[in-house]
């Protein structure tokens, strides 16, 4: 990856405003989605202009699938979930990004996928602040 | 890939019960969603006993991200839609199973995620045959 890879890209201010920022892995910003009814993880690959997965370069499709997995493993061993929820949707924001959303059988939407079944939960700041330091410490990335 | 890697490999009786048999990529069943409000595929790796993307072996990873993003484009190219839809949930039927959904902006539910939004419009079966036989063209697979 050259530096310039990134040039151009900014996050859509729908993503700056519903989430957290946690830092960057090599491709993707990591993101904590402000809804404390789920451990939430979204990565935004840091490219102008994508909407699709399908979009993206090779070279950067392997690293995203490559983030992706470490992403899911590491979410799923810290948690202790039940299952892993990924998904690219986009209809309503429509730069890529990619929701990781560890569920449980007991939490308030099981087992309907999330979007628009519950009330959002935001978190407390120092709530949010230590779960953004957890995913730090578990993807081994700066703030 | 070794012939052996499939055995054990059956697909999951809820998604044969929904979805028609388009055919097998190198790694994937491809299959068609009973619902005609949204051209919808499903891709399932066929190894035994997996419910995460994140528990592919490395080049089974690599193999489902080209199958899927080969069909992305190709579904994307075909029916023209918006916005594909790319997403594995498995919270109701365990086996993985990867959606892609072509999007459009007039469709029944949009914007909103498609599950549990509309009631299911089954295809008629020479319909049902007709799209299973142009994605069987698109992706370059027998029946």
């Amino acid at each position: 990856m050259t530096m310039g890879d990134d040039e151009g890209f900014e996050l859509h201010p729908a993503l700056a405003a519903d989430c957290a920022v946690v830092g960057d892995l090599p491709l993707c910003r990591v993101l904590l989605m402000g809804d404390r009814n789920y451990p939430w993880v979204i990565l935004v690959p840091r490219r102008p202009g994508l909407r699709e997965i399908h979009e993206l370069a090779p070279a950067d499709l392997a690293r995203f699938w490559g983030e992706s997995t470490r992403l899911g493993r590491a979410l799923m061993a810290r948690f202790g979930g039940h299952k892993l929820n990924v998904a690219a949707l986009g209809n309503v924001v429509p730069q890529l990004h990619v929701h990781h959303i560890v569920r449980f059988t007991g939490d308030p939407a099981w087992p309907r996928p999330v979007w628009g079944v519950m009330p959002v939960v935001p978190y407390a700041d120092a709530e949010r602040d230590a779960r953004c330091a957890v995913l730090r410490e578990l993807l081994g990335v700066g703030p």
